[in-house]
C-alpha cells in the first residue's frame, strides 16, 4: 500500500498571514529529500472544532500526520488536548518535562507559570519528542498501529532542531525511509520557461527521472529528479539526461543547483585570472552588489563607479561630452564609452557599462522605459548590446534583468573567447 | 448564515519546498484587513485528482474559494480544467488572452508558443480577471449562485497586482466587505523592538486602536490598527495615538507605511537641493542600488565609486596610500577620506564612505567580522561612526545593516543641520 505523510500547521496568527508558514516549505523540502510522499498541506485556527474535522479528514488518507504549532502554555494553544480528545486517550503528566523547563528557564533567570503546567500533559502511550532550546516538547504517538503522529513547536528554530535531531533519525529506522529523492536544477538565462519546455518537450514525459521546467524573476529552470537509495545511483540515473538537456540548450544552461550568473562570473575570471569593474547608471550599483554577495570577490572584482549623473559619466568615465549630447546617456555608444572607461580607469581585464531608462518616468517614444544598452569592453575590443526589457513588471525588474543581462553577456564572451 | 473565504494553494513545487508560499500569508493580511473570515489554507500538488478532493471539500464549507497558482502555460499547471471539469463547465476559448499575451510579449521582444494556447481557455461564465504583468490571466466564477471563485497565478506580483486592482474592487461591491481594518505602521531605526515596547508601553494596552509591535530586518515597527467603515474616520481614531507615539520616541521614528530611510533621505536631500554620492566597499554598491530604488533619485543623487579594491581606494576617491597601510582598509580614517573624495570627485553636498568586514572570511582579533565604518562628509566638515554588527545572520545581513546606518546617519545630519 502506498503510504503518504500530511502536514498540519496550526494557528491563528497563520490564517491571518501575520506570520509566513516557513513551517510548511521546510517540511516540504525535508519530505521530498527523505522520499517520503506528501500531498496535501492544511492551515487551520486554534479551534477545537476545525483541528479535529483536520485530523478525521487526515487520518482518512495519510499514514503520517506532522503538526507544527498550538504547543505553547497560552489557553489558545490545543494542538495537544485535541489530538487526545480526538483519539479519546486521557493525558498523562509528565514531571521530568516540567523539570526541564523550569532547568532552561532558570538559564534566563525566569521561573515557569503555572500556565507552564499544561506542557507536562501528553496522550496516554505518547513519548515525549525533547525540545532542546525551547520549553515546548513535541511528541511521537501512535494512536493506533497504522498512524504516527508527530507535534512540533511552530517556532522555527526549535522546530528544525527537533526535526534533525529526534524525528529524521526515527524515520530512518522505519521504513518510511527507504529511497529518497535526489534533484539537480538546471538554470538558463536568455530562453523563456515556454521556450525551454519547448524545446526539450520529449524530456518532459519521462518519467525517471522526472523533469520538470519553472521559472522564478526572469529565470528559466528545469528540475531533473528521481527516487533512489543513494546519490550516487541517483546521479546514474540523472547525469545523462542533463547531459542531453544541455547539448540541446547549449549556452542557454548557464549552471546548476546553488550556482548563480554572479557565482560563475566568478569562477570563470578566477579560473583565468582575469579582473572585472562595472560602470552602473540605471541599476546605480546593483551589478556590483550582486558581483560582491559572492565571498570571495574580491580576488577578481576590483570595483565600479556609479555614474548616475553625466557629470559622473564624464568626470569619473570619460565619456565623450559631444556622444553624451549627440546621442542621449541611453545609447549604445555610451554604454561602451563607460565600459572602456572604467575598465582603463581600473585598469581590469574586463569592463561592463550598463545605460537604460529603469522607469516609470523618463521613456520616449524612441527610447521607452526598460531600454537598455550593455557595454562590454575586453582584450579583443568593445561593443555593446541593445536589450528592450518588459517595463510592466516595474523598475526593480528592468533593474534586475538588466544586472542579469550583463552578468550573462560576459558569460558568454569568457566561454567564447580562449583566454 | 456567517460565511467565509477559503485558500488553495496548487503547486507540487509548494509540496516539494521549492517556493516559499508568501501568497498564503499576504491572502491572510488581505482578508483579515477586509474583514472576511476564513479559516482555512490547504495546499495541494499539481494533481487533478487531489485538487478535485480539495474542490469539493472547500465547497461544504466555504462560499468564496480563492486559489493560487497552476495557470501557467505547461502541461502541469492543471487549475483551470480542473475547477472547469469538477463544475462539469465546457471550456470556451477567449481570443483576447492570447492577443494579450502576444502585446505583452512584443514589448519584450518574444512570441507566444503554442503551450500558451491554453491560458485562454476558461470555464463557460467566467470573467476574465485581467493579467496586468504577466501571461496568466486569472477568473471570477460563479459555478452557482452561492459560490464564488478566484483564480489568480502563483507568481506573487502578478497576484498581487491583479488582487488589489481587479478583486479588492469586486468584493467592496459585494456584502462580503463591510467594514475594514485601516492600519498605520511606523518605522524606527536606532532602537530595538523591546526597547520601544518599553517606552510606548501605556499604549499597547489600547484597544481602539490597538498598537502592536513587531520587527523585520533590524527594523522596529508598531502597527495603529482599528476597525472602520471608511478611511476617514480611522483616521481620526489613528493619528492621535501616532502623533503621540512620534512626541515619545523622536528621532527613532523615521516614517510611516511605504517610507523607507532612502525615499527619506531622498525627501530630505530634494527639499534642500542637496546632492549625494557614495563611496561603498564592502556593500558593493548596495547603498547606490538602495538610493536609486526610489524613482526620481536622479534629482539629488549623482553617484559613486566602488573601491572594492584598494587601488580603486586611491585611484577614484584619492584615499591616502600611507593611512591605508597604516589603518587599514577597514578604519575610520579610510572611510573619512572616501565621504570625502567621492564628495570632491563629484561636486556634491553630502558624501558618503562604507568600509567593513562582511564576512564570513577577512576578520581577525582587533577587526572582527561584522566591524563597519561610516564616513560622512558635508559643508560642515567630515566624521565617521564605528558599528560592530552582528556576525550571525551572515555576509547580505552586515551589507544591509551597513547601508541602513548609512542612510540613518546621513536623515539624523540633514535633520540636525539647519541648510
Amino acid at each position: 500500500m502506498s503510504r503518504s505523510a500530511e502536514v498540519i500547521c496550526v494557528g491563528t496568527e497563520l490564517l491571518l498571514g501575520e506570520v509566513l508558514n516557513s513551517n510548511a516549505q521546510f517540511l516540504g523540502q525535508e519530505l521530498a529529500r527523505l522520499g517520503i510522499a506528501h500531498f496535501h498541506q492544511t492551515v487551520v485556527g486554534d479551534n477545537p472544532t476545525r483541528i479535529k474535522r483536520a485530523i478525521a479528514l487526515a487520518c482518512q488518507r495519510s499514514q503520517l500526520l506532522i503538526f507544527t504549532g498550538g504547543l505553547g502554555p497560552t489557553p489558545d494553544d490545543l494542538t495537544t488536548e485535541t489530538l487526545a480528545d480526538f483519539f479519546q486517550a486521557p493525558l498523562v503528566n509528565h514531571p521530568e518535562i516540567l523539570e526541564d523547563i523550569a532547568r532552561k528557564f532558570a538559564q534566563g533567570n525566569r521561573e515557569p507559570s503555572p500556565s507552564n503546567d499544561k506542557q507536562a500533559l501528553l496522550p496516554e502511550g505518547a513519548q515525549v519528542l525533547p525540545n532542546p532550546i525551547g520549553s515546548a516538547p513535541g511528541i511521537i504517538w501512535h494512536p493506533h498501529p497504522e498512524l504516527t503522529i508527530f507535534t512540533f513547536p511552530g517556532v522555527p528554530k526549535e522546530f528544525h532542531r527537533m526535526w534533525q535531531e529526534t524525528a529524521v533519525p526515527y524515520l530512518q529506522l522505519t521504513d518510511w525511509v527507504t529511497a529518497q529523492i535526489y534533484s539537480r536544477v538546471l538554470r538558463f538565462w536568455g530562453i523563456p520557461e515556454s521556450t525551454l519546455a519547448d524545446q526539450v518537450a520529449p524530456l518532459l514525459a519521462l518519467t525517471n527521472p522526472t523533469v520538470a521546467p519553472y521559472a522564478s524573476k526572469g529565470q528559466a529552470r528545469l528540475r531533473i529528479s528521481t527516487r533512489a537509495t543513494s546519490q550516487e545511483t541517483a546521479y546514474q540515473v540523472i547525469t545523462p539526461i542533463e547531459q542531453q538537456i544541455r547539448q540541446i540548450c547549449g549556452l542557454n544552461c548557464f549552471g546548476a543547483d546553488d550556482e548563480t550568473l554572479e557565482s560563475i562570473v566568478g569562477n570563470l575570471l578566477q579560473q583565468r585570472g582575469e579582473t572585472l569593474a562595472v560602470a552602473e547608471s540605471c541599476t546605480g550599483g546593483g551589478l556590483g552588489q550582486r558581483l560582491t554577495g559572492v565571498s570571495g570577490s574580491s580576488t577578481y572584482f576590483l570595483g565600479g563607479v556609479i555614474s548616475y549623473a553625466n557629470s559622473a559619466k564624464r568626470d569619473l568615465l570619460k565619456v565623450n561630452t559631444a556622444d553624451l549630447e549627440q546621442y542621449g546617456a541611453v545609447s549604445a555608444i555610451v554604454a561602451e564609452q563607460m565600459a572602456a572607461g572604467v575598465r582603463s580607469q581600473l585598469r581590469s581585464t574586463w569592463g561592463i557599462g550598463i545605460t537604460g531608462i529603469a522607469g516609470p518616468e523618463g521613456g520616449t517614444e524612441t527610447k521607452p522605459v526598460g531600454l537598455v544598452y550593455i557595454g562590454l569592453s575586453g582584450p579583443q575590443g568593445t561593443q555593446s548590446f541593445e536589450y528592450q526589457i518588459s517595463p510592466l513588471r516595474g523598475r526593480d525588474w528592468v533593474r534586475q534583468m538588466s544586472t542579469s543581462h550583463a552578468l550573462d553577456r560576459l558569460r558568454r564572451q569568457l566561454l567564447a573567447e580562449q583566454p
